[in-house]
């Protein structure tokens, strides 16, 4: 046996993490009884009180997102992974994907969609816009897609999609209606089945209060069939649809590994959610949101979006004349322990992106956020000054 | 707005998990500072302070593994997503994959492969055997594979591949190395840099005593070239290391929302493992192991797979006949909270299989899993008459 080459040995320290308040575009702080949730010693992932579990984290999953469909379940990774298999399972080569594209995550459907072949056909709208039906409906003539996919609430710029009669477009011209629901479960009103979407996708780190790891998936009936007519395998055996299904429904055959402490955690999460009820966990986010535009406003800042199509728990701020942004936000980050973000893409150095999301929608950290920008944009831009 | 639907509305008590010795293939328990790791309150992905940490996880993966991979990392994914991404960022349409078989999992990469349009040739052995080195040049020289895909730890079968030489095969007849060492990293010798291994992928509920939900992954830098020299796009965003190499390495740009916790939680696990040092790990299992299968024979049992390639972490037993081996499972897990796992595929109904793992490869457990099968096996042989 060869002797053990020690160059990558090192001795660090315990873990010791400092002390955040998420208010970014997510992650958001967990509640607490999720992570003890986690912490819990795991158990086999077929055994009979896993088994049982999962059947909750199922059921509590399709009240969130007002869904009765049989295939709802949390994908083993990130959200990002769950949209993944969205698209992976339904799309074959040569189908044709329209990407309504309004933001840094339609870019990245189209990305995907590409990746398993489609036909991509993209409609765009200026980043801080939502499209209206008239728009969609002459894109839906022109390309004949077999999915239209979009997102409803765009996490790059706070924008929430209004969806009434989206699902009857696609409906009317035969496509699936595939939603990215990121940035809304747990914090929006979300209505899957009323507004006949047949593919969504979402995560566990932000109107959830779980961290990141899991990504909650689901798929109509008529997702189901377009699944099942599939000439060819689905071109990734992780995220398979048609295999997860034998472990996720009645039969239990053993799939992969499942991660089972991101599971406890996510079955506490909804739980919580289940017991504030959807409608009073909407209200709060709204009205904490509100509080924090006419706070923001109060000191002069501006939102980029318009107040009909504002997300309640993502707000996009535009960066005032003459202060660096980036810098701000390390300041928050460094010296307050607070996170907030940057602009992503397009809107990278124009916005601040202030996540009010889960357990981290609460009025004290409103009136903390408006505290900080109030006392720390004005210190920090005489100290950008005095650097310059 | 629509009204709320409340038939998947379920009020659900808060989660109480019942203690479970995991004595099976995985997950195996984890160590109470890993869990303690994983409830910390989350940081964000792109923090400081997590940026170090993500640094801190690849070096002592390195080590783990014995690598000086630059591309080292955790998927965020259990172990499956990373078997997943070897394949997925190496294979392009046609390449011919050789997979070794010689248990569940060699098939399963044979069913990944061909997913992303290779040709798959396979060369395959009894489940319960491992190859040897003139079987696999046979292999090579006929087919002439781009990759040659095989198990280190037959996670199925118990058995552990002798790696000497294979790497100098795969050399002569360029082809890549790609092991699966699911059941090895942490608790079996494994050198991966000696070995000339190009990819290889693991999970971080076995050697590592953390909870499923991440996979350790790595390329060396001949998997690199393969990537490179793509003439497509890799088949899966999720998976694609050309862009996650761009926040593992140094531009730390954004690609997914990291599992900050799952990641705290593996940075601990592999940490101890460092403290407690590879040789000592090895050594602990294979001495647990082997009092393990000498007391099973003091029982009258026998196992599965000869000595000289029996697995430290992983034993296969037969089963008795006349035994009901899964009843006989339940009742262990229902009446003394131990899980034993069954066989997989071929092997199921014929053995059972006990895991001695990372944090569970300990005397103690040796000991109780021992008295369990001497007091139990026979009472389950009368329960099982009496019920018959």
């Amino acid at each position: 046996m060869p002797s053990v080459n020690l160059n990558h040995h090192k001795a660090f320290q315990p873990i010791c993490t400092p002390e955040r308040l998420l208010l970014g575009p997510g992650p958001s702080n967990a509640h607490p009884d999720v992570l003890k949730a986690l912490s819990l010693p795991p158990v086999g992932h077929l055994d009979p009180f896993y088994v049982e579990l999962m059947g909750e984290v199922q059921e509590l999953l399709r009240y969130a997102w007002q869904t009765s469909n049989r295939l709802t379940l949390p994908m083993s990774g990130t959200g990002s992974s769950a949209m993944e298999a969205t698209l992976a399972n339904t799309v074959e080569k040569g189908d044709t994907v329209l990407v309504a594209i309004k933001g840094y995550f339609g870019n990245r459907l189209a990305d995907m969609a590409g990746r398993y072949g489609a036909n991509v056909q993209v409609v765009e709208k200026k980043w801080g816009q939502a499209f209206s039906l008239d728009e969609l409906e002459e894109a839906l003539i022109k390309t004949r897609p077999a999915i239209l996919a979009m997102v409803h609430a765009e996490t790059s710029t706070g924008v929430c999609q209004p969806m009434e009669g989206i699902g009857d477009l696609c409906r009317k011209y035969e496509c699936l209606l595939l939603l990215d629901t990121v940035t809304s479960l747990g914090g929006v009103p979300l209505f899957l089945d009323e507004w006949k979407v047949d593919l969504a996708y979402s995560c566990s780190q932000k109107g959830l209060s779980c961290p990141p790891g899991l990504g909650p998936f689901t798929m109509s009936s008529r997702a189901e069939e377009k699944l099942a007519n599939r000439s060819t395998k689905v071109p990734n055996w992780y995220l398979d649809v048609s295999l997860l299904n034998k472990y996720w429904g009645s039969d239990r055959v053993y799939h992969h590994t499942a991660p089972v402490n991101m599971n406890f955690g996510i079955r506490e999460a909804l739980r919580l959610l289940a017991e504030e009820g959807l409608e009073e966990a909407w209200n709060r986010h709204r009205t904490n949101a509100e509080n924090l535009w006419s706070g923001l406003q109060r000191l002069g800042l501006e939102m980029h979006v318009d107040e009909n199509l504002r997300l309640p728990t993502l707000t996009t701020v535009k960066i005032p004349e003459g202060i660096d942004g980036k810098g701000f936000a390390l300041h928050l980050l460094n010296k307050h322990g607070v996170e907030i973000g940057g602009g992503l893409g397009e809107l990278a150095g124009k916005v601040w992106r202030i996540g009010l999301m889960g357990y981290n929608s609460t009025p004290e950290n409103v009136s903390r956020v408006l505290n900080l920008f109030e006392s720390e944009l004005s210190v920090f831009d005489k100290i950008d000054s005095a650097a310059a």
